[in-house]
């Protein structure tokens, strides 16, 4: 099979901007590599409200559940978050859409550059050499428990739920990316605490038995939250839950100097999508400089999940190329520093 | 008044060392600034578990509620941590405390010694300076709502509730302080996606008009987990509800240099608790080397609580004075340490 319906779904902020450097991306693998990606565009986030009201419209969730992967740029709009009030929100849609599509694990790699190291507010030693991959679970939790709001306003309340489901299919394939790895994996949760927790420790601790070259083990999330900054390489692969996957995998991204390099990969049975794991960052829209590199590289692992792996490979090659020649974004190199179609016209040009 | 009845739980692991040492300064004080402090021990945690089958015998909140202050040691044993299955857990006795004394602020002083600064894994520029207060609401949130696993064992929820009352009282808590300081809060919640951080929200605006002098930021709590690492000068005073702020303030604690320098308060309208942020540190039980001075910096915080500052200051002092001495227990410096005790009495001497 050489032929991808990708769905491209830019969003907010900078995400057409970056997204446009992914296509950049993707037409010239497609010269290089003999493949053929037809791109449907589908609205979505605070654009998607602004021009039909709805966060997630139909047309989209349609092309993006017949597509062979999706591709996402950013979501967010300060306009909704400094409301408290406002009932349709864009982060609505980008929920909906992991729901609906089944995405239940996000797959975060995290490693650090030998160029870039000085830029993390880390010192080297503590990040020189620290490798982790995060598996955060992405449809249940909190995130999707039921939720109120009473309408005097007086009191509220979100219900944080898992059932064994929704830990079996996550778990193993942590599991199973540990055993390609240092063969370590740590959950990390708050079972001193928390029922849900308990659940999942339980859960892991039956799969484990049919791991038995991993080593599995526990920490609770604040200790986490301290040990990701102590001790980087403590890690190898983590499995947690929605919401504390959220906050550990956003806190683990200063250990490569820069979030506008981290890519994310969110699987489900049937579909998959792809997006960088910053934000819409509002304040650089339309300006030329956000880092593109985050976007490219969430399209090596949609190469990888569509099996170009030699495309995969080049790919991450030429994004290594560009960073090791100082090829960057001001976020990089504020002394010298090259647009964001620069960047990844030089990335396109090295495939 | 000069006579203080204080409750003193030492509770788990390190817990008993560390009281030790208190103690010690107590008596100092004591007799330096002509007061007079009764002590009552109370079980709590692990061991009253051991001894009473109870995390938190009756005997114990009594001797709480009569109390001018309570000092706590520290609690967690791994024997329950590695037993999803356990009923009874040494946990339920500090949060059952909290809750029945209605501790519903916790507050954390986090700021960087300058003899200390290069044991931090970040680096210096990054956070010479940085002086933050944490306010973390302690007695609701997912900590305190309906929990549930259902007997067969297939799915479990916990309930994150707030209501108005709940929230309001640390806010004020929080803007006062930050009237005191430089004037600025910051919200961390994570209200694109949960409604009780919308409820956080809405009510901090509120309550923001009464502070005119204060400027109010929000923070999602990924993106605050990211800053804190990035940027920590960016903050102030930190509100935020129980459950991200257990996880925030302990990440947060890696800004200056060891866990084991850190205090906190936990307040509430006629009880107080002051108890280091660190565990019970298992694997260092009965060795003394755990560091003495998040608990001793405890009871300096205990002090202001009295209404004794004079004494409070000069522990404050004879604890820098220590420090910038290098009289530092192993954690601080591995070539040259004193033990627990000796470190204790060092302070002591020099009140
Ligand atoms: C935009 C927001 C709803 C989302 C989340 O919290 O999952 C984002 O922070 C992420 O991590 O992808
Ligand atoms: C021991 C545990 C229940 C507690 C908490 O989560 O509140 C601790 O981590 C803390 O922060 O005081």
């Amino acid at each position: 099979n050489n032929y991808f319906k990708i769905a491209v779904l830019p969003g907010d902020g900078i995400g057409p901007e970056i997204i446009n450097e992914s296509i950049k991306i993707l037409d010239v693998i497609a010269e290089a590599f003999q493949c053929k990606f037809h791109f449907d565009y589908g609205l979505i986030g605070a654009e998607a409200i602004f021009k039909t009201g709805n966060p997630l419209p139909e047309e989209t969730l349609k092309i993006c559940k017949e597509s062979d992967a999706v591709l996402f740029g950013a979501i967010g709009d300060p306009v909704f978050d400094n409301n408290p009030e406002a009932k349709v929100r864009p982060e609505q849609g980008l929920l909906k859409l992991r729901k609906e599509l089944g995405l239940f694990a996000n797959i975060r790699p995290l490693k650090t550059y030998a160029s870039l190291i000085d830029k993390s507010p880390l010192k080297r030693e503590i990040i020189e050499g620290a490798d982790i991959q995060i598996f955060r679970e992405l449809v249940s939790g909190i995130y999707f428990g039921e939720k109120f709001t009473d309408p005097e306003g007086e009191y509220a309340y979100d219900v944080c739920k898992y059932s064994r489901e929704d830990i079996i299919p996550i778990a193993h394939m942590a599991f199973q990316e540990a055993q390609k790895r240092k063969k370590k994996l740590t959950l990390i949760d708050k079972a001193n605490v928390l029922d849900t927790s308990r659940l999942w420790r339980k859960t892991c601790q039956e799969i484990a038995l049919e791991y038995p070259d991993v080593q599995l083990d526990y920490m609770f999330v604040d200790n986490a939250a301290m040990q990701l900054i102590l001790n980087p390489k403590h890690f190898d692969v983590i499995l947690t839950e929605n919401m504390f996957g959220d906050i550990i995998s956003d806190e683990a991204s200063v250990i490569g100097g820069s979030i506008g390099l981290l890519p994310s990969a969110s699987v489900g049975e049937k579909n998959a999508l792809f997006e960088p794991i910053h934000g819409s960052y509002p304040q650089a829209k339309g300006k030329g400089i956000a880092n593109p590199v985050a976007s490219i590289l969430s399209v090596a692992m949609m190469l990888d999940h569509l099996n170009l792996q030699a495309a995969a490979d080049k790919l991450r090659q030429s994004v290594e190329h560009a960073i090791e020649n100082k090829y960057v974004t001001i976020d990089l190199n504020t002394k010298q520093y090259y647009s964001t179609s620069e960047v990844g016209s030089f990335i396109a040009d090295h495939i």
